[in-house]
């Protein structure tokens, strides 16, 4: 007996490693009982008319549907000219806001503890504009783009979600010092749509001295905005004080609620097919994914379910430290989560 | 008597506590006989013919016989149009390799220990260009400006560093995979010079997943070697492992053995003639110059007297962990370095 009535998500388990750990989020949202139903697709980059790359129509008819997508890795391409499909589904849905909650795990040890931030990272623009030139032969530019539309909304989804997670203070952070017009007009708009949150302390950083403040103390830092490139850094560089893009969620959110949720690590070839992978980024980006679908409560069990293996120590995956398979980490998972019922 | 003829050296003492950090290095460089005499020079900027900012020209043609140049730091100014005078002095030396050692400093408590690593940063283009525009209302661009030349000769300054001081490796760090002609081009440069330098092994990273890599393991990272922005961040991220800008040297490299030598932390207002900052970035600055000048051996004994009183903890500044004043600290390195003689 559901109280929810089932929505349906789109799944693109990915490459690599990326279908046996989409199995087992699907196995743990099952013991779980998420009134979620998947839709599983796979994407590859084709060539549509006029030869522009997209994603494959019945992938993208499900998102435009379903609205919401949880993701496996997907492998970089080499070749040139080749899109990463990573920033095509983030470009063909819109998902301006990268979020990226980077919150220490009890008993994973590493070097911080106490970690509890999020960064968030617009997701469009900037130095991803895909925009370069050659000037002459041995001289070449890439063009940083910055449009007061985008930097302000990415502002006002920065503060909204402050505000709606309880979070105090939101930092904006920058080289205006440097790129006096780019990042300066990103500031502005930070700054302007911080007056209409008086209740979130806003503050301003260079971000080499966030860079050097996160390494010497992470929690002075609660929520952070910054352009696209500083976000890809500064995501990883947080996801390495918590123990690494293992365990590290990701959302990618548009408008009208329409949202990818990912595993940020990569397809891990060396390992694909052979039980040893860790789902847990996949898991808590599920997480994060039911709490945008208003799911709070069955994500707040998959959670402590899967803190609690992992606090236990006993049942982990290699890189967490154990000896145990993929599948036995899951089922250690499934049983708790159904012991929580 | 001494076997060294005196050499001269510009001195740029800088605005805060410039004055009295550069005092102390003086007192210190005095004691261990280091055969320097300063020409002390104010730099602030001032608009010559055509409107151009420029140095002022006494501090121009000191440094231009001189060639060498130790400073402290210079506020950064803020009002629009006025240029960072620290970049300007890059520019106008044509410095073009910012060198940045970041080694552990034992009995000085950090997350981290065993760090050894040495961050080169191209310090004349990429994201520093300057360029920038608006192209219609909200809509602006900064350009990232990477060049074959500047590519290959920081490559080059690199490898000949790596070789020049027992180091094993050199790692370039870029996102090609997202600013593919520029960050391509360098990277090209960079794998084109590893080809003469078959003795230091050459391996290229992403700069997001250095800055992961780096705060889970920075001992597996040697001399590292990037373009202009990500030298910025990195080299403030490892100082940050190390304890921070009070206590990591820096060093701006031209041609033809020109060069200045910078402390790269704050001017710090607050504390500013109180006799309570820490000379260390500074006096490590002048340790990093004496080897360019080849006087090894003042440099060794000013680095031990340093590190010695550090480790002894009995007499250290306060952002140090200690109660002494400047002038204490300063006179208990003096006192070492005496005795060593
Ligand atoms: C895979 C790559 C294109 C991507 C990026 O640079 O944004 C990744 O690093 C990320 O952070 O999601
Ligand atoms: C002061 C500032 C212009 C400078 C820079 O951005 O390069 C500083 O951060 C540095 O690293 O030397």
């Amino acid at each position: 007996f559901h109280q929810n009535k089932m929505q349906t998500v789109t799944l693109i388990p990915g490459d690599g490693i990326g279908p046996e750990i989409s199995s087992a989020v699907v196995k743990i949202f099952q013991a779980a009982n998420a009134p979620v139903s998947w839709e599983e697709r796979n994407v590859t980059a084709i060539k549509g008319p006029g030869g522009r790359w997209m994603i494959p129509p019945d992938a993208k008819e499900s998102m435009d549907r379903s609205k919401i997508g949880l993701k496996g890795p997907l492998k970089t391409p080499i070749a040139a000219g080749h899109p990463s499909m990573n920033l095509l589904l983030r470009k063909t849905f819109d998902l301006y806001a990268n979020v990226r909650p980077c919150i220490s795990i009890e008993g994973y040890k590493t070097p911080y503890t106490d970690v509890d931030l999020v960064t968030i990272r617009e997701n469009t623009e900037g130095e991803y504009s895909g925009i370069e030139h050659q000037i002459v032969d041995g001289v070449v530019q890439s063009i940083k783009l910055i449009t007061e539309n985008a930097s302000r909304r990415i502002a006002e989804y920065a503060f909204e979600y402050a505000r709606n997670n309880q979070r105090s203070s939101v930092t904006a952070v920058h080289k205006a010092n440097i790129m006096r017009m780019s990042d300066g007009l990103f500031l502005r708009k930070c700054r302007e749509v911080a007056e209409s949150y008086k209740d979130i302390k806003f503050t301003e950083m260079y971000l080499d001295t966030v860079c050097l403040n996160m390494v010497q103390d992470p929690t002075q830092f609660d929520v952070l905005v910054m352009p696209n490139l500083y976000g890809d850094i500064l995501s990883d560089l947080c996801a390495g004080l918590i123990g690494g893009l293992g365990v590290t969620p990701s959302g990618n959110i548009g408008a009208n609620g329409v949202a990818i949720f990912e595993s940020v690590h990569g397809t891990a070839p060396d390992i694909a097919g052979l039980d040893l992978a860790n789902p847990t980024a996949l898991l808590l980006s599920g997480v994060m994914m039911l709490r945008h679908m208003g799911l709070h409560d069955h994500a707040h069990k998959i959670q402590k379910a899967c803190f609690d293996t992992i606090r236990e120590k006993k049942v982990l995956t290699k890189d967490l430290g154990g000896n145990s398979k993929c599948s036995e980490f899951t089922a250690d998972i499934c049983r708790r989560v159904q012991d929580l019922d």
